[in-house]
């Protein structure tokens, strides 16, 4: 099943476009959980169990599993196990070097770990992200603007005569040819977002930086790509996994995405009766 | 020790500018090998052994190890532990995400393996990076314009009438406040060295595509930022690893090395006559 039916399928199961981001860390889970021989995991499986009915996706960030070296891919291959086999896991990673290095970390992704996608950066250009692109069946999610300030730098900059990221999204169009390409873009540039609904209508968006990082979502859900908002997945972490700190984490963790779904599905249902 | 002091220690205890790229994969490495509980792990332990008095420094490939899953962060590490504590290790791996991400791989990169430093993506611009610049000893290479074809695409594109790679050039100079900032420059690009020369004379440039993906040696080394060369790392793996696929696979290796070192250093030493 080619990525972009398996999130349609997932989010309209679930009535949700909610991703639930998995990037938990020893410093900032339950101390009752620390006891476990494999505290990470416990903690992941209980949110996932909480939230499977309410998500369209789940987002795990490599960086978060690394960090605990061999033992962290470990309990990274055993959290994307636990995930139902209907609910899309992206890995976010934003990995990219020339093709035979990218090879390596799309086979990891998709063929170790079993990801449906994967974000990538394109710094390198296509030759670096073709090894992804060639997984037909899987999502290639191409870093585009991000919601953090330094997106100023680089992804802002007038490249003849149009931001580099508006250039970025216009290649990812053009290398869309196998339909498994989407973009990434930050919750806070809402200004930028109407680009994207008349540029690439046909690829599905990751939006991060809904909660801790202040993103807009009334903004967001106004300039879907879609219509009906479905190519849209609002990424949110922390404000999620964290919601209660005590051992009431999971229940948590489902009101909030609860709380989260409601408040975008209200702005959807507000705009299919425009 | 700051990288750079550590670097040029390197470079002139063993008079070499070469750097040997660690990304060897089952497929590639002799068979004889195979046999052995750990391949990967002795093969590198033979290159390493085989080098040691040879090289400035060693470049292990993150994609080539992750893709073998938690055993493979496993061979990384013994791989980092079993180069000699006076060799530089550049942890190629081409990072960069928003800060508290980045955290994360900085912790991996310099805390966990113990590398002595590590290639980032510049995309998402200065606070992706932060986390990495904080670490003062350590060495931060910033991809800048790479060997292979996709450079065109983005890190050739004119922004602001400069090309985007220059513009990254001109900011790694601005972030280099502890002066831990290095870049990546591909070979093939003899054209775009003067600027480097000129621009950044003062860091290190990693550069890989000598070998393999056809760089011009030369041309690298009449740019070197510094007159001496020494600033210069010439990065080059499939040729020196695999200069023999039998059981003389190390001894191949060292006669690779010594080559690459001699046409590098008669280029270095006709320089210095001028």
């Amino acid at each position: 099943m080619r990525f972009i039916d398996k999130l349609l399928a997932a989010s309209r199961g679930n009535d949700s476009l909610v991703c639930v981001g998995l990037d938990a860390d020893l410093d900032s889970i339950p101390r009752s959980l620390l006891k476990s021989p494999n505290p990470i995991f416990d903690f992941n499986r209980a949110i996932i169990e909480a939230t499977q009915d309410l998500v369209c996706a789940y987002k795990p960030n490599m960086a978060f599993y690394e960090v605990m070296g061999g033992e962290g891919i470990r309990v990274l291959e055993r959290t994307i196990e636990s995930v139902p086999s209907n609910i899309p896991v992206i890995l976010d990673a934003k990995r990219g070097d020339v093709a035979p290095t990218s090879e390596k970390y799309a086979k990891f992704a998709f063929d170790v770990l079993g990801a449906d996608a994967i974000t990538v950066n394109p710094y390198m250009g296509r030759d670096s992200l073709e090894p992804f692109l060639r997984y037909e069946e899987r999502g290639i999610f191409i870093i585009c603007l991000t919601s953090n300030e330094g997106a100023r730098d680089f992804e802002q900059m007038l490249c003849n005569g149009m931001p580099l990221y508006q250039r970025v999204a216009m290649r990812a169009r053009d290398w869309n040819i196998r339909g498994n390409c989407g973009l990434v873009v930050g919750a806070t540039h809402e200004d930028a977002l109407p680009f994207f609904r008349y540029i690439t209508p046909d690829m599905p968006i990751l939006v991060p930086g809904i909660g801790a990082q202040g993103g807009n979502l009334e903004a967001v859900m106004a300039y879907c790509p879609d219509d009906n908002g479905e190519r849209v997945i609002i990424s949110s972490s922390r404000s999620i996994i964290y919601a209660s700190r005590g051992s009431d984490f999971a229940e948590a963790a489902r009101e909030a995405v609860i709380g989260l779904r409601r408040r975008i599905n209200d702005l959807r249902r507000c705009r299919s009766r425009e």
